[in-house]
């Protein structure tokens, strides 16, 4: 901290927007030059960006611009509108049983034996089934559906609309079908005649400090459980499947699907709309670039991309030389014209008397 | 069948985590290894492996684990908790029409006109839209949004927050807009000034024995009906479009797009992730490898896959080859360093006198 | 117009299942096949097409038929059901603001400062967060989530389960984590042993005549505010995450994903399946072909595909010599054999006496 370390701030703002009570935020170059010109009497810069803290009255230099943001934002991160108590529209069994200060907000609906940690909020039009069990202090938006039996920790913030514990797309075909065919030859020779759904009588335990992001959804297990370990971070639009295995501090961004049975080790990173098949493993701290279809299993600490993923140095040659391939069929047709040439050359020395 | 055919049980359970009163499904190399310390008295192996149940006092063999499983899984599945006739909180309207033994939930909305047949199951605020009409033995789960005139047929589950008869995307401009301009002339000399929405008149039919997963979405067609075959499975977070006709029996994995008027024929099975351009045709039987890009009609019986797709043969060829790209471009780099060579030596010799 | 134009109709058909009252649309060979025995008694055909009015009373000849059916289907679109008033089930807080001719559904919250404009229509189920702001003559569909103070324009339409204001996917580690290990080096040398969570404190702006898909989520800003601009068209579930700003009159189609702060300019196309990089911007007028993913900037007036996009020829062309790899490397190993053979027949003609 530099300056005067007493200015009053009750918000934080980018320096353009900010009042005389706001803590700007100048990390990039753009909000940087807005500062000398902000309303704002106090701001936060990065080490070596001092000097743009002449005109204000104080502020902050910090290392870790992204951090400091999070510590910083939380200061003035306020939860959602919700009244203490059941709101009168609610659907609370007779057989739940809530903690204390849980806030239960209208046209909720929570179902028979199901349980709701202390300190958690449930917002409006969301339900928790059957035998579901809630823990402390989490939050749950508008629309959220808890499946019955699913069991989710402390702490935890699931977005609208997301879905835990849908039942798993799984099905079999009593006699060999077109999938099976393909395997076994390469070409189709069997029909699914016949679909037998496969039934889940599992559920889904999700861990404490977790988040899942908008229209999520997360199905059951066949048996068992579909698991998401501690402090993982799921954003939007995600689908994982029936009986994965997700672990500890992962982060999953907007629109990765998880085929059936995908296990996830700790802190593992998939970026946006990756895509992993069914039964496959990635490997603690390994990342997996935007976009990717993953067909193999991934290695611990290793990072990987494309369709279907490599390596990543793999990936990037790929593509290196996929972009060269039109100076290469030139060449290539060079160098024919140039054989030919030496060829018809070398014919016609060895004719020569 | 063999050993002791007396044995009850009255669930079904992984090895490791069974109880006496399981019945223990020992179907892959880990599941068998549990057997042997497993406490369930009874268990199902594969065909071939009937010395794992040693330590039981009886079991099953099977042919096919996947089949076994469906069939025994069924014995022990039980429908979410529901309650006879109309919750108190449910919004049913008086033009509604209820067949015997429905369940409507809590907080349910059932508009005019409305049919809902003999002993379906509708969630907890499930909305089902003025003049649709769902036929029997059909579950609804929490959430589920059918749009109005919505035909939904018998035995048909709709997962949590799916979406059936929202409005198709689909829009005109007056004048050829940028699209148009780069179909014509692969450059957009043309922009989207004014954009002319075409409204959905139509609804959607969705035939019988008919799976919709979590937060998908169907949209009703223009005119007449978008259409969902009899049998057809749908995974979570699925799109398909207006106007789109689905056939018999289809299996359609998870995100994965249909975009407009795009027609399967039936039994088509589309991986994860698919996404196929609009007024295409998929054949019957044909399947589309996961994360696939669909940019020409498929024939039936044919299995594709890439971006844009091409038959499994050419994809596999293809990325064989991508992946020898680096020594190709070695190879090409050392026939061009010879041929020089051999340019010098053969233009030296034909000097010499 | 030809023919007689006194003919009255109630509806838009397909020829093939019009009545007499219908107004049959003939704009494809199949729908013109069917007309000559279609019930219809005026149909609507293209330029050039007059002939095929032959057998009805009166038509109307139209130069761009989905710009046409535009504008006649309009004639007959009618919203959903809805009463006028509120629901006596809806939830309206006594702090909210309601416009004339508000109706406000069975089973709606409207939260406590909430304003909703004249002649808006919330359909059952939906949410409007505290302090949200919803304009004059939208259509809120069934099960729509308005988080807190967002601000919707005028004549929106927000179709099912759609989700506008949730928190934003954005965390931050004390020290450096795999992710940035990787920017810096190309490998993992450091692992996301704490993630802090980016609190939500902006919110979500959107324009009039925006009109958002089914189970779509936009997320809100950090600070200030997410922006979708005047008459931008979204389809179903797609993802637009924190602090993106989309210009006016962008289509955005289905399973469409936008990472944390994109810009995209005016009138932008993405087809369905696009992936955007976090910070990215697309100039106006800009298309980008369907599952493509972008990873650099995008030009004004540019027309890119691919994973990762590259301009449209490129991609075109790249996928061209892609598919005659196996082609090139037959080529090249047949001249490494004539190179060989060649090199041979000139050490023995150098040897030569």
């Amino acid at each position: 901290m530099i300056g005067d370390g007493s200015v009053a701030v009750d918000g934080v703002a980018h320096p353009a927007s900010a009042t005389a009570s706001d803590l700007a935020l100048a990390f990039d170059d753009d909000a940087l030059g807005a500062l000398a010109s902000s309303k704002a009497r106090a701001a936060v810069v990065v080490v070596g960006q001092e000097e743009a803290l002449a005109t204000c009255a104080g502020g902050l230099i910090v290392e870790r611009p992204r951090y400091a943001m999070a510590r910083l934002l939380r200061l003035f991160a306020r939860h959602p509108h919700a009244e203490p108590g059941i709101h009168p529209t609610a659907v609370v069994d007779a057989g739940a049983w809530l903690g204390d200060n849980v806030a239960i907000g209208p046209l909720v609906y929570v179902g028979p034996g199901a349980t709701i940690g202390a300190g958690t909020i449930i917002l409006s039009h969301a339900s928790i089934g059957a035998n579901a069990s809630i823990g402390s202090e989490c939050l749950m938006h508008p629309g959220v559906r808890i499946g019955e039996r699913v069991i989710v920790g402390d702490r935890c913030i699931v977005h609208p609309n997301a879905c835990i514990g849908a039942d798993g797309f799984s099905f079999a075909t009593p006699e060999a079908g077109s999938i099976e065919s393909v395997r076994e030859s390469g070409e189709i020779t069997a029909q699914n005649v016949e679909i037998a759904r496969i039934d889940s009588l599992g559920t889904v335990i999700v861990g404490s400090d977790v988040e899942i992001g908008a229209s999520s959804t997360i199905d059951r297990s066949t048996l068992g459980a579909t698991r998401i370990g501690d402090g993982t971070k799921i954003d939007n639009l995600v689908q994982i499947a029936h009986n994965c295995v997700v672990g500890t501090k992962c982060l999953i961004a907007g629109h990765v699907g998880l085929s059936g049975s995908v296990r996830l080790g700790d802190r593992v990173v998939l970026a946006g709309g990756v895509g992993i098949a069914d039964h496959l493993t990635i490997g603690d701290d390994a990342i997996v670039m935007a976009g990717s279809g993953v067909g193999r299993h991934v290695p611990a600490r290793s990072v990987v991309g494309g369709y279907p993923a490599v390596p990543r140095d793999q990936i990037l040659e790929q593509l290196l030389y996929i972009a060269r391939l039109k100076r290469m069929f030139r060449d290539l047709s060079d160098a024919k014209n140039r054989l030919a040439a030496i060829e018809r050359q070398v014919a016609q020395d060895s004719t020569k008397p």
